[in-house]
C-alpha cells in the first residue's frame, strides 16, 4: 500500500503523533529528536514535523544546549508547562477550594474558604466565586487568558455540567455549575463528580502515574470511588460509575458512622494510634465495613493499584494494614495498595486536569 | 505536516484501516468504495488500497452487480465469512461443546458429550479432543486449517492459557489447556474464562452488538459475570476481572441454593410459571440474592446494558420483571436489560470469537 492521505486522515494521524510526543516529553527529561523519534514509534522526519508544529504553539521549547563538551550537541526538546495555565476548583461541604496550576499541574496559586454542608446554594456559588476570583487575582490573570477551567462537586454531574443529584449538600441538586460559571471563567467549563477527578488527579500528579487499571477511594466522612480503566477515566453510561456506596451491602454508608460514636468526639485515629482500646476497636469496625465495597471493587474490576484518598489518608498509618488484611479475606488477588500524597489539593488538581484534557484537542487553534 | 511515513508508521495505519474497513463490511450491506471510504473517514484512495489488500488475503469479495440499471454500476464488496473457519470449545461441568463457524461466527457444526463436574482431568481432557474430533471431521478440516481455535473453560485462566483456580470442576486447577489442545488443533490456541468469553460472544453474535460498556450475568447453577468496557472484554491486571461472586455480600453463593430447595426436585421455573407458591417464594429469594451481585457491578460501572445469559436465561420470562423491580430498589440508574438469545452456544461461540481476535493481527502472513 503506498501513502494516499486525504486531510482527514493527515488530521487524525498528526493528533495521535502530536499527542504521543507530548506524553513522552511531560514524563522523560528532555530529548533529541533521535531520542523522541524512537521512544514514539515515529520516522524520524514525523518527529520533526511534529515537533515543530509544537514549538510554533508553544508547547515545548528547545533547551539551551550544555556548554563545553566535543562538537556540536544534538538539539534537545521539552515540554513548556509554563506556555499556560490551568484553573481546578473543588466545591465540596466543608470548603471551596480555588487552584492555578501550569500545563504540567505544578500547584502556583492555591486558595480556600471553608463552607458547611448546610449552606443555601446561592451562597455556595457566592463563595465559589470568590475563591475563584482570589486565586486568579493571585495568578494575576484573568479567565479569559485561562487555558481551560474544571470544577469539581460532590454529587452525580451530568455531561452538562448540572448537578443531577447531590445528597451531601443543601439546595445543591438541580445547580447548572457551567452555566454559573462560564461568565466568570470567560471560556467553556467542565464540570466532574469529586471522586472522579480526584482518580485522575492519582494518574496526573499522584501515586497512578503508571497505573492503567486504578480504583481511587475517597475515604472521609463520606466515602466514594472513582475509577481509571484502560488508562482513561471510566464515567459510565449515564456518568454515574463508581457509586458502589449506594448499595447498603458495600458498607460504605454505615462505615464513617463506626468513628463518630466515641464520646469525646476527639480524633480517634490519633486516640488509635496511642493505643487507646475503644479507638482501636471503633477504626476495625470501620475498616471492616470500608472493605466489603472496596472488596467489591477490586473483584469486579480486579485493578492493578488501590488508591486511598480523602480526608482519612492523612492517617492510613492505623488502618491501611488491618485493609489490607481484611482485602486479603475476601479477594481472589489484593492488589497493592497506595496512600495518596494530594492531601487536600487532589480534587481541585483532578479539576485542573480536567481542563487540559478539555483543551488538548484544540492543538491547532489555540494558543 | 507533510506526510513522511516510516516503515512502522505505515504498518501501524494499514492494520488500523484495515480494521476500520473490516469491520464496516462485516457489519453493514455491501459498499461500494465510495460508500467505505465515506464511512471510515478514510480518502477514496486509501480506500482502494485497502480493499486491494483484503481482496489479496481473501478477506474481502466483489459482489457481482445487479443485472439491468442505467449505465456501468459502481463496484460493491463484502466481507468473505466463508474465507476461513474458527473453532470454538466450551468444557464446562456438565458438557463439552465444540463449534465450528465461519468468520462471521455462523455455526456451521456443533457437537458435544456430557461430562460431569466430577469427572478427573485426564477424562476432561479425552471428552475434550473426542468432540473436538467430532466437529472438525463433520466440517470436514483438519487441525492445521484453522484459522484460529479458542477454548473457554469455568474458572481463573492465566495469560499463558492454564488454570490458575477452578472451584467447580475435580483436579481442573492447574491444568495447561494450551499446552494439551497446541498439538490437537496444530497452532496457537487461546484460552479463556467462560463467563468473560461469553461476555464478548453477545457483543459478536449476541443482543449486546451496539453496546459499548456491557455487563453479562451468567445465571445459571453457577452465578458469574463478564464485562465489556469501551468496547472491550475487560480482563483485568491478573485477568481475575468479574468475580463479584467470590463475596458473601453479593449474594451469588447463596442464591441458587434456594431453587435447589423444593422437594420434588422439578423444575422450579415451570412451576413458578404456573402459580406454585412455594416454587414462587424460591424464585423470589433467588432474585433477591442474584440482584445483591447484579446491582454492585451496575452501580460500580454504570453499564449501557446488563445481559442475562446462561442455563437460567431460557426461563428470564419469569424472573425478568422481578429482578428489574429489585435492581430499582438498589441502583442509581438501573439500565436496559436484556436476555441473550444465543442459548447453550454463547461460551463456544465466545472461544471462536477470541480465535478470530487472535487471527487479525496477522492480516499480512494469513491466508
Amino acid at each position: 500500500m503506498t501513502a494516499h492521505l486525504a486531510g482527514g486522515d493527515l488530521n487524525r494521524l498528526r493528533q495521535l503523533n502530536a499527542d504521543s510526543v507530548i506524553r513522552v516529553l511531560r514524563d522523560e527529561p528532555p530529548q533529541t529528536l533521535t531520542e523522541l523519534s524512537r521512544r514514539v514509534g515515529l520516522s524520524r522526519a514525523s518527529t520533526e514535523d511534529v515537533v515543530q508544529e509544537l514549538l510554533e504553539v508553544g508547547w515545548v521549547a528547545e533547551v539551551e544546549p550544555a556548554a563545553g563538551g566535543v562538537g556540536r550537541p544534538a538539539r534537545r526538546y521539552r515540554f513548556r508547562a509554563d506556555a499556560g495555565h490551568l484553573l481546578g476548583v473543588d466545591i465540596g461541604g466543608h470548603k471551596v477550594l480555588a487552584v492555578v496550576t501550569d500545563l504540567d499541574g505544578t500547584v502556583l496559586h492555591s486558595r480556600q474558604v471553608p463552607v458547611t454542608p448546610e449552606l443555601g446554594r446561592s451562597e455556595r456559588l457566592a463563595a465559589t466565586d470568590r475563591v475563584i476570583g482570589r486565586a486568579l487575582r493571585a495568578a494575576g490573570l484573568t479567565g479569559d487568558r485561562l487555558w481551560g477551567a474544571g470544577v469539581a462537586t460532590t454529587g452525580l454531574v451530568d455531561g452538562t455540567g448540572r448537578v443531577m443529584l447531590s445528597e451531601a449538600l443543601t439546595e445543591w441538586t438541580g445547580v447548572d455549575l457551567a452555566g454559573h460559571l462560564r461568565d466568570r471563567v470567560g471560556g467553556a467549563v467542565r464540570v466532574e463528580n469529586d471522586c472522579k477527578v480526584a482518580a485522575l488527579a492519582e494518574t496526573w500528579r499522584g501515586v497512578a502515574r503508571h497505573a492503567s487499571d486504578m480504583v481511587f477511594i475517597l475515604a472521609g466522612w463520606r466515602t466514594g470511588a472513582g475509577l481509571i480503566i484502560g488508562g482513561k477515566l471510566h464515567r459510565g453510561f449515564g456518568n454515574a460509575a463508581g457509586e458502589i456506596g449506594a448499595l447498603p451491602a458495600a458498607g460504605w454508608q454505615r462505615a464513617p458512622g463506626h468513628l463518630r460514636a466515641r464520646p469525646d468526639q476527639g480524633d480517634v485515629f490519633a486516640a488509635a494510634r496511642a493505643g487507646d482500646k475503644t479507638a482501636m476497636a471503633a477504626l476495625r469496625r470501620y475498616v471492616k465495613d470500608l472493605a466489603q465495597g472496596v472488596s467489591a471493587l477490586v473483584l469486579t474490576l480486579d485493578p492493578e493499584l488501590v488508591v486511598i484518598g480523602g480526608g482519612f489518608s492523612r492517617s492510613a498509618d492505623v488502618f491501611l494494614e488491618p485493609l489490607r488484611a481484611e482485602l486479603d479475606r475476601w479477594c481472589l488477588r489484593t492488589p497493592e495498595i497506595r496512600v495518596s500524597t494530594l492531601a487536600d489539593e487532589g480534587v481541585a488538581l483532578g479539576a485542573a486536569k480536567l481542563a487540559l484534557d478539555m483543551s488538548s484537542p484544540q492543538l491547532r487553534t489555540r494558543r
